[in-house]
């Protein structure tokens, strides 16, 4: 999407806010940190945050707004969350309901946002340093999988750990590794390389989330923990109610990435 | 104190449990993290939580326990957070009431303890890099100072940043800092050099918690965030109840201080 890379997040935020930009957000608004987004009743706040300090790979986090406020002041002040994600799922006990582009009509005085860091953050990085990101050069979302380890639950929420994969060229995976090791706040270094089987993903041609991507000859797949683990979560554990951004449809901030290099959680 | 520098975690938090050791933890058990110890009712654990994830620097989570469970499963299996420290401090409605050192008569199944990172880890970094650590060379605690700094607040909870400090010689200013920028969940870099009163602190004589130690000529004032931000935080904000360790006495965990460079918060 080369019309929005060179937006900054104020114009961006404008553009998804007004209709006029619908799609995933990968590529806009380069050097910029976008975020995951999760949305929950103040109930549930407490233990979905307590979820974060235990399982802070995949859930790394970046603002959390106060009850009722949709303006994440630290990381996007103006910004609004109702309104300026492109598109957002909502998940009533455990089930995807449904996929929105506005969230005025269901918000709630007692609903509490999370904004949690992203890879996108590291593919530039990655592509950067040489290390090819197949789902970019392909203009795909990433590819992303339910793993069979559990995250570490906290009160009433427990659910699997979910995955992004790059497939890396055997020489380049130390530099992959090194490289998003920078990013903490961004799920930091890989969780696991090569043989999917071994966390429980039978078929890499079948993502749960995402699109597939080619693998070429050689080349290993290589796991991150992903920002789409909640969504599990709340297929999991069956709240009464989650709100997150749909996969790839994130919320962009107003933090350069170089801060989530440098800023210390 | 050398007769404990070299015992296992266990083996002190054992000391400690059947009143064989009632001092200062400074020195004891080298090479494993000492962290510092908040405990509140599970009504203000999340203000709390919140509070330490706006304000990592004071308040870097090693973990969370469940309510009413005083184990730290994590960080120290086996050990009881309300017997294995020596000194603790109970505050109620923001004033120190009393110290114990036993909190079995006052524990409550709504209680939540919070250990924090704490500047022991990266004091023995300081040293072998060749920075001096003046309270350790004086055997005495570290200064802390209650700054004009406000932290970003929490829900119920705000009051002042509290820093500790190390006077250190110029040319070993930037290695100070390198050395501890590597400890992000021991404080990490520190947040002012040199100028007190920029930060508040009119007297460096008259540290607000700990000892006071010599600044020899020439030396800058270098300040670090503070794991005792918490008690300042209760004093200013006065929640209910507040149970912490008492300052310089803290919960030794099972984990190697090499672990906060490394695990990812």
């Amino acid at each position: 999407m080369p019309q929005a890379s060179g937006l900054h997040p104020k114009e961006m935020r404008e553009k998804i806010r007004t209709g006029k930009w619908q799609g995933p957000t990968a590529g806009c608004c380069g050097g910029y940190v976008q975020a995951n987004l999760v949305v929950l009743p103040k109930a549930l706040a407490y233990d979905f945050l307590l979820f974060c300090q235990r399982n802070p790979r995949p859930c790394p986090v970046l603002e959390v707004t106060d009850p009722g406020d949709p303006e994440p002041r630290t990381t996007a002040p103006g910004a609004d969350l109702r309104t300026d994600l492109p598109r957002y799922r909502v998940y009533k006990g455990g089930k995807l309901e449904r996929e929105l582009t506005d969230l005025r009509e269901i918000w709630r005085d007692d609903l509490v946002g999370f904004l949690l860091g992203c890879s996108f953050t590291f593919d530039v990085a990655l592509q950067r340093a040489g290390v090819p990101v197949r789902h970019l050069e392909e203009g795909k979302n990433v590819s992303m999988y339910i793993t069979n380890r559990p995250c570490r639950p906290a009160g009433a929420l427990s659910g699997p750990l979910v995955v992004s994969m790059r497939p890396i060229p055997p020489p380049l995976i130390s530099r992959a590794v090194e490289v998003t090791a920078q990013f903490p706040l961004a799920h930091g270094a890989p969780v696991h390389v090569g043989e999917p089987e071994a966390i429980g993903i039978a078929d890499l041609s079948r993502p749960h989330f995402g699109d597939r991507v080619s693998i070429h000859a050689g080349e290993v797949p290589v796991f991150w923990a992903c920002g789409v683990t909640p969504q599990a979560v709340a297929m999991h554990a069956r709240p009464e109610l989650m709100i997150t951004h749909a996969p790839g449809h994130m919320f962009i901030t107003d933090l350069p990435d170089e801060e989530l290099a440098h800023r210390l959680l």
